[in-house]
């Protein structure tokens, strides 16, 4: 069946909304045909498609073709143990085996809030670890324990200079911070250290439109705005110097910290589908409850976020948003009405589904 | 004896040069006149020397001022008692008693450290503290006991409006992370997560300079370029929305988590001299034996800084540095030389000794 003729099947006929549990199933399949294990492939394809459930459109089920290009040119190791190589009280270092990034973070997180449990804080580094989609799905879980979480990743592929050079040594190093509220949803913070992620700009090639300037130059120092052209030029981190240093940090703690690459040794995940990238990344759960009683954290905690709404916008702008606001609502309304996946993408699927002989979505 | 007087004077005959050890007497002498006890007052003196030593001549001497008018007003508890409120294995919450930030943050930095060397990490939070220099001062530390150092605040009043809004809600809040490295001094960015700290535009408003486009908005939402009207306007944070969600991060982890202020109940450090502030702020210790051996750790990081170093910079652009590279080096020659301290600065200096009928500088 051609991606045209599911477009115009019962399945997308809504918009083209694909059910939330279908795009599970299909990910898992094409994971399974893989070699991945059965309970890996379900962890792996619920982590993507809660990503795709949260907005993270850029870093859910987008990014399955160089997932199974890896585990298919053995890049990626589909039988992979996950094993803790190093642990105190508070800390412990977790070895990915080569395997799907998310296995590495989900264990890396849970360990965290383990750790966190017992010692107020725990601090989880990982290495041998690949990419794990968006570092927000490794703070939310914190938040349901009364937790906060925070989470850096060495970006999988080096598309930044360091400030003022001109060779690209440096990912976009994403970096989240989760922040439980009372009543309300929780602060959500998934940042990349430049002023766009490449996510958003394959995104946009992909779909056929134009960067805005200051998202990238090229190695001539002028502005790139072409999409297509990313592979001529950098991108830019926040704050010139100061979004160098905040990715340059994180490469150290995420990267060499745990053995992991960082620099020059870091390989390209879409363009190398063979060599292991020897991802790092940490996370980290700090529990509330080790200096503040959580009632009166949550009342206050609700209590800045409606003062940062009431707060009257400049002229010309929408309300002021606490970051990650209505990404909640928008998993809960995607789980019921399916996901609105762009033609290219489901065409990107129709192919994977050819090329792994399974059934498409 | 006059500024002037004092510029013609010996003391500063070499390019107007102060030795460091005078301004630590000086500045010690100041906070035993306004009843901060001889060992606080020693420690809170060589901190802030120590960070116009390291180049943070925004936050080290030049706030003498503002320390002197709240600790003369009542804004400030003179003889402050530092105290452990909340403890677990790897956390801990310190309570400033309202005394000069230094106290509570180095009692903090100290017990992160101790907390670590067992747990493998330590994160204490405070509370009830004030402005503590620059946060540098608080992470250099741990990367002299083989620890990679984190630190955060609350900003000292509110210059920052939250993203797309127009009111001062937010400070700047700094962050400073340092990492060890071999046979180089460490890593070290201490950054504001504004495109320009309030400190720096203060310096340029005592210099007569202006500031540059970018650095800060009016509440028209224009730019603002005269550092003298600083308080009609709000300072913009990096990356737009990226630098806001950054500060209420800190916000929430520094102030709220720690039950310190944050948001509207800020009280604004040199404008009001007589209210405690509450401030809150965080410092962590990150063991790298935790996570690597020491060795093979520090020879990675220095590969790092080399390569980083060797990358050519862009047309027009100075080469490639590392956060914090030259302030070991900027240290020890202006001990060795003296403090080069700005004309209006010593003018402030003579008028606090006159003020608290101390010996001036």
């Amino acid at each position: 069946m051609t991606a045209q003729a599911r477009l115009d099947s019962t399945a997308r006929t809504d918009g083209g909304r694909v059910p939330a549990s279908a795009l599970r199933v299909f990910t898992e399949r094409a994971f399974r045909a893989l070699g991945v294990p059965e309970a890996d492939a379900r962890t792996v394809a619920g982590l993507m498609v809660e990503a795709d459930l949260r907005g993270y459109d850029t870093h859910g089920v987008f990014r399955l073709r160089q997932y199974v290009n890896r585990l298919r040119d053995g890049g990626i190791t589909p039988a992979a143990t996950v094993t803790t190589v190093r642990e105190s009280a508070a800390t412990a270092l977790v070895d990915g085996g080569n395997g799907l990034g998310h296995l590495a973070m989900k264990a890396a997180t849970e360990l965290a809030i383990a750790k966190a449990r017992e010692a107020g804080i725990g601090w989880v580094g990982v290495r041998n670890s690949n990419h794990a989609g968006p570092a927000a799905l490794y703070v939310l879980p914190q938040t349901r324990q009364g937790m906060a979480g925070l989470c850096a990743a060495v970006g999988s592929a080096n598309h930044v200079a360091p400030f003022g050079g001109s060779e690209l040594l440096l990912g976009t190093n994403p970096l989240a911070i989760a922040v439980p509220a009372g009543r309300q949803p929780p602060f959500l913070l998934d940042m990349a250290t430049t002023n766009a992620a490449m996510g958003k700009i394959k995104t946009l090639a992909q779909r056929g439109e134009t960067m805005p300037e200051g998202w990238m130059v090229g190695r001539d120092g002028k502005p790139l705005t072409d999409p297509n052209r990313r592979d001529e030029g950098f991108l830019l981190p926040i704050g010139g110097a100061k979004g160098y240093g905040l990715a340059m940090a994180i490469g150290l703690l995420a990267g060499v910290m745990n053995g992991a690459a960082f620099g020059s040794n870091v390989v390209d995940f879409s363009a190398d589908t063979t060599s292991p990238t020897n991802t790092g990344q940490f996370v980290a759960a700090l529990s509330v409850s080790a200096f503040a009683d959580g009632t009166v954290f949550g009342q206050a905690v609700d209590q800045v976020f409606d003062e940062m709404r009431a707060c009257p916008p400049l002229p010309g702008h929408e309300p002021v948003r606490i970051p990650g606001e209505g990404r909640e609502a928008r998993a809960a309304r995607d789980e019921a009405q399916g996901l609105a996946l762009h033609p290219n993408l489901l065409k990107e699927l129709d192919a994977i589904a050819g090329e792994l002989g399974i059934a498409v979505l």
